[in-house]
């Protein structure tokens, strides 16, 4: 028998287009200092943050959780700064779910970029968000949100609270696979990462 | 070992205000004939059958889903058209999660409403849900939206797909606890069910 008593409160959440979710239950915040060894461009990532400070904001995530177990939620929404490093656009660190079979929606609310995706074995997509555009990332794929815009790419996402995130995949891997750069035309394009080994873990 | 060839792909999605969902993989609609036995006033159901007819729309689902397993999530959008039935404003079925502890997401993206949530031991909660507001709905609480506008409510829905639905457990209750009807000034108010006798399963 459940133990009702211990049933928690739903969450009523207001979730700004610009990022703010009333009712939260937590925040975290990268700043610059944080993002070393993420971008391809090492000189150029020491030169920004000489300029900008190891303070300089990168991305907020405000979430709302209210339960632990299998069938809980994680309910929140990610907020990325727009800025290049070198020819690469503002990124996320990335992850795959340390449980790989958990899903993951993100809907995008302002701003414009997209969704890098990559699986273990080589497949990759980059899905484009803009406010209305949502991605259903299935487990087992590899992703960071990338701004390729001159506002705040701001996402709510949902994933189950056991997914957790495993950050450490994408560094031992050399990076994802693929790189989200400038086009010289002011827009983006994707490049082959040469320091990309493939994952470890993935089929031969 | 992951058998990564299984893996499928990810959902590119267009979520429409209006509730279209491009991209679904599936779409279901209940109609005024579907809706025997879910609003308590029998006689005013049966005027509203004869005078719209069984195929009066009264919500319509759109999904994506993409995988199945623990780890896999439904992603969808609900649009639930205005209206009543005597005082009691139009409502969806509602369910418990027939994997009690899972959770859901409501985000609404237009019309103004409720989610009506109820714990099996009689706590109760009916939580607004306008544009940009969201419900965190926590495992073991029985739910459903309730449209009190003049205007389609539509909310983004995001759950684990092995949660399944219970649609019994309402009627055999002798329905929610709470009706959501008109307060004689043009908005809503609940007021208590006479007809519900608990939920089956309840802790005494």
């Amino acid at each position: 028998m459940t133990e009702l008593r211990s049933v928690p409160e739903p969450g009523s959440l207001l979730v700004g287009t610009d990022g703010a979710l009333t009712g939260r239950t937590s925040v975290y915040e990268k700043r610059l200092g944080d993002m070393g060894g993420v971008y391809r461009d090492e000189s150029a990532y020491r030169d920004l943050l000489a300029e900008l400070g190891p303070d300089h904001l990168v991305y907020r995530v405000e979430e709302h959780r209210c339960a632990e177990g299998p069938g809980a939620l994680t309910i929140g929404t990610s907020t990325m700064q727009p800025g290049r490093v070198g020819a690469e656009y503002a990124v996320t660190r990335g992850h795959l779910h340390a449980v790989p079979d958990r899903a993951e929606l993100y809907h995008c609310l302002s701003g414009n970029g997209l969704l890098l995706l990559e699986t273990l074995d080589g497949r990759s997509e980059a899905l484009e968000l803009e406010p209305g555009r949502a991605v259903h990332v299935p487990g087992h794929w590899v992703h960071r949100s990338v701004n390729t815009g001159d506002e705040p790419l701001v996402t709510l996402f949902c994933y189950n609270t056991d997914a957790g995130q495993n950050y450490d995949l994408i560094a031992q891997a050399g990076g994802m696979a693929s790189l989200v750069v400038e086009d010289g035309e002011g827009g983006w394009t994707l490049r082959r990462n040469p320091d990309h080994v493939g994952y470890p873990g993935a089929v031969a």
